[in-house]
């Protein structure tokens, strides 16, 4: 087991801040446990859950934090692995050790902690937990809280809710610090892709070259690798395809920092030595929009803003370019601009890729100022209020020509005054092109995290060059 | 999406086998759903249940297989994919498509689904399902039924349990066929380790190089991947450490095949060219043991058997190196051995790599003339019965010096007329020591599945001199 933690007087610090904000009851924060594969103990590789590691930063199964909300009180509540543990899976610290680690003040045994629990239930203490992202979870929570898996996954603590994503929101400098371990080594995976590459390798093999790059970093993937040339679907985690000329790969993906925040990156290369002359157009338009974007963000403006913003660039473009007519303006309202962009300009990141999203969009994306919307692409936007000093997120414009997506849209007869489909059907098999970065929001001025990782033509295209001079 | 399935009647018939042995009821086979990692949407790898994969090939989450034990009639449960799940994983074939790979009979909604099992409850037909290994299952089997997910969890049938392991673990000359594609690609995995270990390195850099060759495959691992040099803790799936001279890697890792059998095999070398003196001892101990375990193994025979000779064999073996004094079979007898072997010989393979496991240990592994023993070490054979024709096994005796054991057991002066305390410490850092092959039962005599993998000791140091020469 590797121990990674912040200092001390950072969970000390964190857990009073909650305990002040939740002002009655106890707040239990479960770690993950093992998550089987295709039976119990085949097990997935372990992750624990973002706000357990955010409050105590430990990495292990099985255990349960409490806080006491009118003392600030912290307890670690677990058993210590037995000798059948240390045997299969190695010798541990012990649970004091790593409470001492965190500042936690008490370590009690499982069976103490329910009982503690039990007694507090029965003076209709109200008890504290965030929603529920696995089934087995609730199943935890039933034993732990003794009530059917059901209410458990219902009657999670909206107001918990709310104060935890406060807090996780706004990343301190040692965050950012750890952010941009994770995003330095993302460059690095993308480097890989960028001079390795070659017509007639497969996306599996090119995608063996860049993940090995993390796991000799002995770290994890904060998401599944995006690696394609079929760019176009936008979660495409397959990579059965061989490369060909004339084709544009797609990389979207990252590797976490040894304390597990995450990097997520996106860059699109030429399968070849250059772009064509249409991936070159379309390339500068996508990288245009994400640099106007990164400019517009600072504290106080809506993301849905500058994710309009993208949008209406992006529309313009494609007007320039006869796959649109009409006017730029009104086909952004209408969301015509959602056949070549059907997601969301972007959405917070840290310790998740999609930060907090186990917590519920309605708390990290949106407020009461802000609602989302329910229109075809819009709505995929998980980020629309406004920015705050602190947050880091993702800004990722992308174009993409989906075939079954434009032949619908054709048959619905849909938008058919501003769209072109037989310019549009002509520029297939295209796939898509997206950019990604990923930001601080700080009052002095938008800061791209990491090393610069190559985004300009001219910079690719060059690292490209290498990659056929081997 | 990949579409890799056996002959349509290769599936007919398990379903038509499967419906004649149960013979009252529906028979209700789930597929697994997407696992989320640290919120639902960001999901681990998408794994098929095993047993849906044995009775209809098809790779897709959210579906749910029906067979009529009546008529023997077949259904796939689903939906078609929206163009929203398009947009975002990519175009799939149609539910038809898959359920005529498989020879399935027809195609239903969810909803169409749902009110037929209605019917079928309110006429109190019963509605066979296998144990629940997932929680997320719990919940969605509750919905589908009508039950409490605790209910779900407890009501599985026994009967279909049993009648499903008795099919899957006899192996046809299919399935051999993928398990030795499964084993050959392990087989490359573990060359590459033999041949690319150098002091200097970090486990993690030999286990990305290791690694690589299966995402270049393209196919997943079985299981997380153990290389280590703490090979005396069992199931290690850390790679923080640097290799250093004189110490031993154990490696035991395999790759999956196309169709998702395992393959599972383990090899031990030492970091430097050759093994020391004891090292050589010791492996030399264990390859004998692998050899005559293999060769012990025929139809008929309880594995039980095999596992107790094995232990026997390397308990003499101790003796004769002094770190074990007194009479071998009563040592088996008291378990003395499981100091150095706390596991079992080896367990059944097939689509899980310890096969059928999510089905219960008590229909895979024992029967009611072979019962499960709760003796430290005997208590972890996941494999007692009878062996017969057709089974899949792996064989993978070990030799293990654990400080933590060792120091407790000397604590606890357990055995101490039978083990010399002071030989065993002085042989600490050891490690550990342990090899395994996957071999099928057959009449005519075992057979070592899969291209040999160099284990003489002349074989492994023959590479490992390779990789100093590179």
């Amino acid at each position: 087991m590797k121990l990674n933690f912040f200092e001390q007087s950072v969970y000390h610090t964190r857990r009073s801040t909650l305990a002040h904000a939740i002002q009655s009851g106890l707040i239990l924060i479960p770690s993950n446990e093992e998550a089987g594969i295709n039976y119990k103990d085949n097990t997935y590789p372990f992750r624990q859950d973002s706000s357990f590691l955010y409050y105590c930063g430990i990495d292990r199964p099985g255990l349960n934090l409490l806080i006491d909300s009118q003392t600030g009180e912290s307890f670690l509540m677990g058993d210590e692995a037995s000798i059948e543990d240390i045997v299969w899976t190695g010798p541990v610290p012990s649970l004091q050790q790593l409470a001492d680690h965190a500042a936690i003040d008490r370590v009690i045994s499982t069976a103490q902690g329910l009982d503690w629990i039990r007694g507090l239930q029965a003076h209709k203490v109200p008890i504290h937990y965030l929603p529920i992202y696995r089934g087995d979870h609730a199943f935890r929570l039933a034993d732990l809280l003794g009530l059917s898996p059901e209410k458990i996954a219902a009657n999670y603590s909206r107001l918990l809710a709310a104060e935890v994503v406060k807090m996780r929101e706004i990343k301190s400098a040692q965050e950012i610090s750890e952010l941009n371990k994770a995003i330095n080594l993302s460059g690095i995976m993308h480097h890989t892709m960028m001079t390795t590459t070659r017509t007639g390798m497969t996306e599996a093999h090119v995608a063996a070259l860049v993940r090995a790059e993390c796991i000799k970093a002995d770290v994890d993937i904060p998401y599944g690798m995006i690696l394609t040339i079929n760019g176009q679907t936008l979660h495409n985690h397959g990579h059965h395809n061989s490369l060909r000329s004339g084709q544009l790969l797609l990389g979207d993906f990252g590797a976490e920092s040894p304390m597990h925040y995450a990097g997520d990156i996106t860059r699109t290369i030429p399968v070849d030595k250059t772009f064509t002359s249409l991936q070159r157009d379309i390339y500068t338009l996508v990288l245009t929009t994400l640099e106007q974007s990164i400019q517009a963000i600072k504290p106080g403006v809506p993301y849905l803003q500058v994710h309009l913003n993208a949008c209406l660039n992006i529309t313009k473009g494609l007007i320039e370019m006869g796959y649109l007519k009409g006017d730029a303006e009104e086909m952004v309202q209408e969301g015509v601009h959602a056949l070549f962009m059907p997601h969301g300009l972007g959405h917070p990141l840290g310790l998740d890729v999609h930060d907090m999203e186990g917590i519920g969009e309605q708390y990290t994306g949106y407020d009461e100022n802000t609602l989302r919307s329910t229109q075809f692409g819009l709505s995929a936007l998980r980020l629309g209020k406004s920015l705050q000093n602190g947050m880091v997120i993702t800004v990722e414009p992308g174009i993409y020509f989906i075939p079954e997506l434009i032949s619908l849209w054709k048959s619905q007869h849909k938008f058919e005054d501003f769209i072109d489909y037989n310019a549009i059907e002509r520029a297939i098999p295209f796939g898509g092109i997206r950019l990604e970065n990923n930001i601080l929001v700080a009052a002095e001025g938008p800061r791209v995290l990491g090393d610069p990782i190559p985004q300009s033509i001219s910079d690719v295209e060059e690292l490209r060059l290498a990659a056929y001079s081997l």
